[in-house]
């Protein structure tokens, strides 16, 4: 998505974005003005008709000529936010802006660094592959301290990955699988281990569910996770409600992690109050603790400080912001982050999708007539409202679902370059569009389907039995 | 103590106190008037000066009649405190009254039950045997649903003891000892599994102080309770550090707990500020959850509803007051209790004796010599300024920390009765009951010390290692 053409749209604010729209206009105007060629003064108009819709469909209004949007002011966790501001945490991810989260910004609000060509390189140079499509089509857009990574990688040093999923549900959707889709691509260039957290205590303690459902979707959702393809002998999976009665290492890192950390800091960055109770007020030091490699001394054989590696979708950083700041005073290396975008809704890519709504999302368990009905009937699309203007003025990939999905899905750059094309010119119609997405998806669920059923309860046992794994410390 | 004929001056306020003072007067003034028989005017005297004694004692004024007290208002986590109200949670024993805690008030305050001549009775009917000096004495004075676990020890119920002890330094006093004394009393009249709670990870979150040093704490300090003679096969001792990291039950309970109280709530009853760290303010119910059987499974073979009775100073309560809120929400008995008094300071009752302040406190490390030096030093007497005085008008049991002292240690009832009605009438002299004191408590210490020098490493590992004890559930 980076690379678009259009892509700097989805970086700017209704109000940037009627600004574009009057200039558009203006320079219309001026080639009409001027005796322009035809086809020059088409172009011109063809993107004036796009950037208007782009201000629509952004901000629910026409575009009219000197009424700029009005400012709407929204209230996070106290802190008054400007209309263009998105709201992310942890818990709600929100923007009034149809192509999704201002990421840009969020790379400035959150203070992390923005994955540039000079990193994709670097990456390459260091792994002597292609880099992951989420990589080159900036769906890890943000990281911290990669350099660092890359340093220890080149000097031989070793480090180890974590990730991790609240099992809030039994059935994962497809965007559930995104970060696992690159923690396996990450471990397998850079030949790592890899600790993956299941939350279940969390999910206990923020929803109407008892603690032995969370630890049932635990158990469930790692067979999903483990349909992913990783290495059991590289991996270890974990519950928090198993693993912490089973680890010397990992209650004391939580325990210090607790002690450095006042109520003012978690009710600053997480929004808690008064009223929350206990468990989630102390919960964060849980999410934290295996940034630690000595949370795991079966794996790191007790070395206490093996640089970590986290990926993770962005609206999990205020954790890790919180464990960088935590981490020297504890004594112990600050993890580095590769921050993915969120997977959109099916209905449009204001919200990320949740597996509570299920027309919002295609579940791991849908059947393939699920899976089209679904994206026939919900896909969000960005194109025209009749065929005759879509082939006039063409469809707008920036707030189109189907294509959306299509750059998390569809592996073949060329591909998707000549999808892109033809939607953007309106050879391709939404129906069409459409069609792809459904191919890409039937098979690709299927697949998965199919491995998830060679994953016996037997293997997710294997996975989450705390023990050596096939590297040395 | 709570048996002597003086006791109930402890109970008085300095306004009451105050009121007692003149009433005596008058009495005194109506006898002289009356010209009432020479010894009966002599008691009434004597009386008279030992109340304006503790009148000045309690409120460090000399009784000056028509001039009560004034009032003194304390502030104690936001809430206003009367004069008279002592401040007393899990960190802070402190009153004006030198006769210590008024634990009448307390047990209205905190909402408890008296320990009556009725429920001894009932406690001496259902073991067959005399109830342990603490309960006779009133140093165990105050329950909460001891009748229960009567009731279901009757009906050949199962029940279970828990207590604990904060590891905050290598060596402990001879006040620590009162819990242990008393639940191994229990334990050896009931026959049942004892839980012993090393809370190291309170130290570590209160304490300047590493978590390897309070890890270290808790297997010094417990030789020290392991030499009061527990039985290994019916006792498990565990650091939290290490059981969180073993136990599947433990956690669970932990993080059950932590859902079902908020900060509002621990605000309340811990008086926790928003500058505290998190881990602070989720600690009670790592307190709380050793009141559940599935938090051993391994004792209780998964039994859920095992009954538990925990003896402790009354200063933990608070932790158990919200324990019991909490357990019919999350399906779980509350736990009974027994509450003690404090142990006193050497320098008097107004505080508990504290590890920190070394000449507070007859350590279990100390040498004969050094007990002799502190007693005859530091020990508060209730004594008279000079011999003649004490001659005549006796000294004061109330305010005496030796004859305090005495009512723990000496187990002969006639013996210290004697000791009592002796030092009142003047006939014993402060030098002469602090010998007795220091006679006791050096053979005491020196056993102690002995039976400590048995506990190896490898004991201590039997007692904490998680495992079966001798009970079929």
């Amino acid at each position: 998505m980076a690379n678009s053409p259009n892509c700097d749209l989805k970086s700017l604010s209704p109000l940037q974005l009627f600004e574009r729209v009057t200039e558009q206009g203006e320079k219309v105007r001026a080639l009409k003005a001027g005796k322009a060629p035809k086809d020059e003064i088409d172009a011109a108009v063809r993107m004036l008709l796009s950037l208007k819709l782009s201000y629509k469909t952004t901000t629910g209004q026409d575009y009219q000529a000197g009424l700029p949007p009005k400012d709407l002011v929204l209230i996070n966790n106290g802190t008054a936010k400007e209309e263009d501001e998105d709201l992310v945490d942890p818990w709600n991810v929100q923007t009034s802006n149809a192509k999704g989260v201002d990421y840009d910004k969020l790379i400035v609000r959150f203070g992390s660094s923005k994955i540039d060509t000079d990193l994709i390189n670097r990456i390459e140079r260091a792994i002597g592959q292609k880099p992951h499509h989420f990589l080159r089509r900036g769906i890890f857009f943000s990281h911290r301290d990669m350099d660092q990574v890359l340093d220890a990688y080149e000097n031989k040093k070793p480090f180890y990955l974590y990730t991790g999923r609240g099992p809030s549900s039994q059935a994962m959707h497809v965007g559930h699988l995104i970060p696992f889709m690159f923690t396996k691509w990450l471990q397998e260039v850079f030949d790592v281990p890899l600790v993956i957290q299941l939350t279940d205590d969390e999910k206990y303690l923020w929803k109407d569910m008892t603690i032995e459902k969370a630890y049932d979707y635990a158990r469930e959702n790692a067979k999903d996770i483990i349909a992913c393809g990783f290495d059991v002998n590289k991996t270890f999976i974990f519950s928090d409600l198993d693993y912490l009665g089973t680890s010397a290492g990992f209650y004391k890192n939580i325990v210090k992690v607790q002690k450095h950390v006042t109520f003012n800091q978690v009710k600053g960055i997480f929004g808690f109050t008064d009223s929350d109770c206990i468990g989630k007020i102390s919960f964060p030091a849980i999410q934290a603790a295996p940034s630690f490699s000595s949370s795991f001394p079966q794996i790191f054989n007790g070395k206490e400080n093996i640089q970590c590696l986290i990926p993770c979708a962005i609206d999990q950083d205020p954790y890790f912001r919180m464990t960088r700041d935590v981490a020297p005073r504890i004594g112990q290396p600050k993890p580095a982050l590769l921050h993915s975008v969120f997977f959109p809704a099916l209905q449009g890519a204001q919200t990320k999708m949740s597996a509570s709504d299920p027309n919002s999302s295609i579940f791991l368990t849908d059947t393939p007539k699920q899976i089209k009905t679904k994206i026939n009937k919900h896909a969000f699309s960005g194109g025209r409202d009749t065929i005759e203007e879509h082939r006039k003025y063409g469809g707008n990939c920036d707030v189109d679902v189907s294509f959306m999905y299509l750059t998390f899905f569809l592996e073949d750059d060329d591909r998707l370059e000549q999808l892109k094309q033809a939607y953007t010119s309106g050879e391709l119609l939404t129906g069409e569009l459409k069609k792809v997405l459904i191919e890409t998806m039937q098979p690709l669920v299927a697949a998965h389907q199919e491995r998830r059923k060679q994953v016996t309860d037997e293997i997710v046992k294997q996975f989450m039995t705390p023990r050596k794994l096939a590297f040395e410390f």
